[in-house]
């Protein structure tokens, strides 16, 4: 998208805009959570991790097949969103000095960057069934399912051990 | 923070940490909000804004007494992730050419936000509990409790509406 002009002139171009954001956003994250199974501690942490990492790269095909059925080819924009989330989570795991505070870090992290998918998901499923494309807005919501599990899985981590640990 | 110390050692460092973090990112949106007012069209979502401009004011203050209570000083560290939210916002914004899908890409633009939000005082409000700070907590689920009311309301919003028009 060029700088200086104003490319977005439909419905339909913003619902095009948001999915190259999300393709971009899901395809770091796929970067982004080996690191993080790396750094985590507690054994229920690294295997949630793991779940999502698979759950994840089945985000980035379902938007692919989105882009498809609606006749566009699958590009990313830069999302500095996503890449602003990713960095605090990375500074902040730089920060700290014990492992089980690491374990309640990651998860925050881990949470932000959920929350930031579900707020996207949220609006691409508006969008597209506003546009007419219930198909497109029931794949996209396979997705958003999945975030939202992800999201109370690390929840229940939270409170079951690693915040009373971490204390 | 120093770059090259973990300055992060204990629960309570991290928590007082991510009040940081809240406190810029609340300031930030402070900042952010009479731009968005002036760009939107519809009336209702003028006036969303505007209340929510009052409330992020309030929130400013309400994260200021948790500092108090905490015994730390009210301070800010950077969030590269809510500046990351709010760059992208003004990037979208600056490339749509239609008014009414403008409004549509603002109250995404402003989900996004609430989002983070979201996610940072439900993170906060598990470790004020889990360093038995329920009076903390407290205070910040009243921040919590409008970010999520200021959520919904743009989604009726959306649907009422504003994508409506748009498309």
């Amino acid at each position: 998208m060029g700088l200086f002009t104003r490319d977005i002139k439909t419905m339909d171009d913003l619902f095009v805009h948001q999915l190259k954001d999300i393709y971009y956003a899901e395809k770091r994250i796929v970067g982004a959570l080996p690191q993080m199974i790396e750094k985590a501690t507690s054994p229920q942490l690294k295997s949630a991790f793991e779940t999502h990492l698979g759950e994840t790269r089945n985000h980035v095909r379902r938007v692919e097949q989105v882009f498809q059925m609606h006749g566009a080819s699958p590009e990313t924009v830069d999302c500095p969103a996503i890449d602003g989330i990713i960095q605090e989570a990375d500074e902040v795991a730089g920060e700290v000095a014990d492992k089980q505070i690491l374990d309640a870090a990651l998860i925050a992290a881990a949470q932000a960057v959920e929350h930031y998918e579900m707020t996207r998901y949220g609006t691409l499923i508006a969008w597209a069934k506003t546009l007419g494309r219930d198909d497109c807005a029931s794949i996209l919501k396979a997705n958003l399912g999945e975030e939202e599990a992800a999201d109370k899985k690390l929840t229940q981590i939270a409170e079951s051990a690693v915040n009373q640990k971490a204390a």
